[in-house]
């Protein structure tokens, strides 16, 4: 037999050595710990409306879906969901997936039954890499939050119809995609723009409507929306939004929209109320942009490079891995979670804490987790 | 502009033309239709310990699980549902995913680690291909169902460390795959085998721990298995069980685990709990067997083409894509759902109805649709 498994080992210990190894630390219910590690911005997941919704989803349709969307899958809630979500982004349509992953991987697909060519940020999310992986197209990687380089890229392949794919708010640094200027040099060239709006949908714009509504781009039909449903909104799963022949297309052809069993009706149906909470929650995130911007200073002012916020995520450099890992677990010692970001999970290889705001977190916790972020920096 | 909308709408066209476009059918909640067509093959979606155990989780932890799996999203609920996996799969280890087509993309990726060949038999689900091309290995189709045809290609590519991909019950015909042979050839060449027990975990094997387990090959350190949580088990996500080096590799390298929130604490909790209906329901695997035999004897007799069933699918040829939507669409309007595989969702080409068996349905709601399936035939 090849001792693949002693070669797993191998690899093994070289993560082990390069301080790259990871630990997965389960918390129980109700835990104590002052969340600067999730993505539940606003703090809906526990929100009394959406958990309501979703045991009441529950009783009426069990708990899981019981087939793929095309087959048994597909309940009211799931149509009603779609709905909402289209009216919400001021999109033509909405499809939902079981992760943002799925639904990323999905819409580079489709993408490219139309273009030949994609142009991808950077620093792009795993997701988006590994779908332009799959749409088989050319890829070329451009500077991070450059327009003007998106621009030049695609003047120079002319005759070629493009697809160019960035985030909104980036996952790990959380800072901002130019996104009405690479509309100005999509549009100008006949190029399709695809935004991954996951960590600004909730957050930015009119009723939280998300980073491309903000930028003045809801409803452009050269525009492709995709979004999580887990950050923000509480729950679980994805959507791709957009003109009616790209939601058309994913039906007949997304391969990870047919071959997938259909979310959770109670998933879906949480996510729901949690869209209706999120519209009106003016004042939450009127607490995440104060939260954010009294992380930055305080770390700025300790002496910190701080990146961000455009919405709920900041990054701080730590100086290694390791580094990056003890600065962590001393802020977990006290009971703070922040996120602790190394490679490959950053897009320049260098290692850093990711701090997130919830605006569910009490104050006072907020207040004292702040202090022992800078207390335990290395 | 390039019109890539046009272009869709086109192919849109071309799809109509060739009876292929999907349309999506919402059902209310409890809608009387008679499932011969999703995937609840033990009726647990609806059982009460399962939504039980979800609605407690769900007010314990709220819905989402805010974060990935090493960020903050993994819960007492997601350990234990791992170890009750591994315990019933007689693995060394389990890792949950948020979609069982996550989890087969992350399995080929860690094959990648290791290997430098993929052979994948003919008839593998869409998430197994897709799996195969972001690992970017050389794949060699297999014959469907082939031990000696995947022999000769292991034997032709001397030198290379392989894995061979295979499902244990497969999604569309419903056929059995020989995996005690196909693992006695990949066991003597030093070759890893994949199984994607989607179909057969909850029916196949001793209190119904699937096919792998069934075939003897429970703990093999050179087996992987995958699946759904979102079949028998009546809830959502995906599995990767196997030898401890690999779920290793899959927590520190695993894109699809890495980059995606983890699966709510309410579905993984509803799943836990199913385990334990499932692993004492023998009596719902008698039913479901018996209804199987039934199903097919009662085809037979009546003139079609019958496949399977090994355990809960079977699938009957239609003369064409058309015939196929038109049985399935007079069978819907009598209340009965059957499944309605075009291409490209079937493995050769041809349009088939696809019949599940859902042992929860009551027996005289499944004589009826067996009648009805006979009548609407073409």
């Amino acid at each position: 037999m090849a001792d693949w498994l002693g070669s797993l080992d191998r690899l093994a210990r070289e993560r082990a050595k390069a301080g790259l190894t990871r630990q997965l630390r389960p918390r129980p219910a109700g835990d104590q710990v002052v969340d600067l590690a999730g993505n539940d911005y606003l703090g809906l997941a526990d929100h009394p409306a959406v958990v309501a919704a979703a045991r009441q989803a529950l009783d009426a349709y069990g708990l899981g879906a019981t087939g793929s969307r095309l087959v048994r899958g597909s309940t009211d809630a799931h149509a009603a969901l779609e709905s909402a979500l289209a009216g919400w982004l001021g999109a033509a349509g909405a499809l939902v997936f079981s992760s943002g992953y799925l639904a990323n991987l999905a819409v580079l697909r489709a993408a490219a039954a139309v273009c030949d060519l994609v142009v991808s940020d950077a620093f792009n999310h795993a997701s988006l890499i590994d779908g332009c992986k799959l749409a088989g197209l050319p890829v070329v990687v451009a500077p991070h939050n450059d327009p003007a380089a998106v621009a030049a890229i695609l003047d120079a392949h002319p005759g070629r119809t493009a697809a160019v794919v960035t985030e909104s708010v980036f996952s790990v640094d959380g800072d901002l995609a130019p996104l009405a200027e690479l509309h100005a040099v999509t549009s100008a060239r006949g190029a399709l723009l695809i935004v991954d709006d996951a960590h600004a949908l909730g957050l930015l714009g009119p009723s939280g409507a998300g980073g491309v509504v903000a930028a003045g781009l809801a409803g452009q039909p050269d525009v492709l929306v995709t979004a999580t449903l887990s950050k923000s909104l509480g729950g679980a799963g994805g959507v791709v939004a957009g003109a009616q022949p790209v939601i058309r297309h994913l039906i007949d052809t997304g391969r990870t929209f047919i071959y997938d069993t259909a979310p959770p009706p109670s998933v879906v149906a949480g996510v729901h109320a949690a869209i209706g909470v999120a519209r009106a929650a003016g004042d939450r995130r009127a607490i995440l942009f104060e939260r954010g911007a009294r992380i930055a200073t305080r770390l700025r002012a300790a002496g910190f490079v701080v990146t961000g916020p455009a919405a709920g995520v900041l990054s701080v450099p730590a100086p290694g891995p390791e580094a990056a890992l003890a600065w962590a677990a001393d802020c977990r010692d006290r009971g703070v979670a922040v996120g602790c970001f190394r490679p490959p999970s950053t897009p320049d290889g260098s290692s850093r804490l990711r701090l997130t705001v919830n605006a569910g977190v009490p104050e006072a916790d907020f207040a004292r987790a702040l202090n022992v972020i800078v207390e335990c920096a290395p």
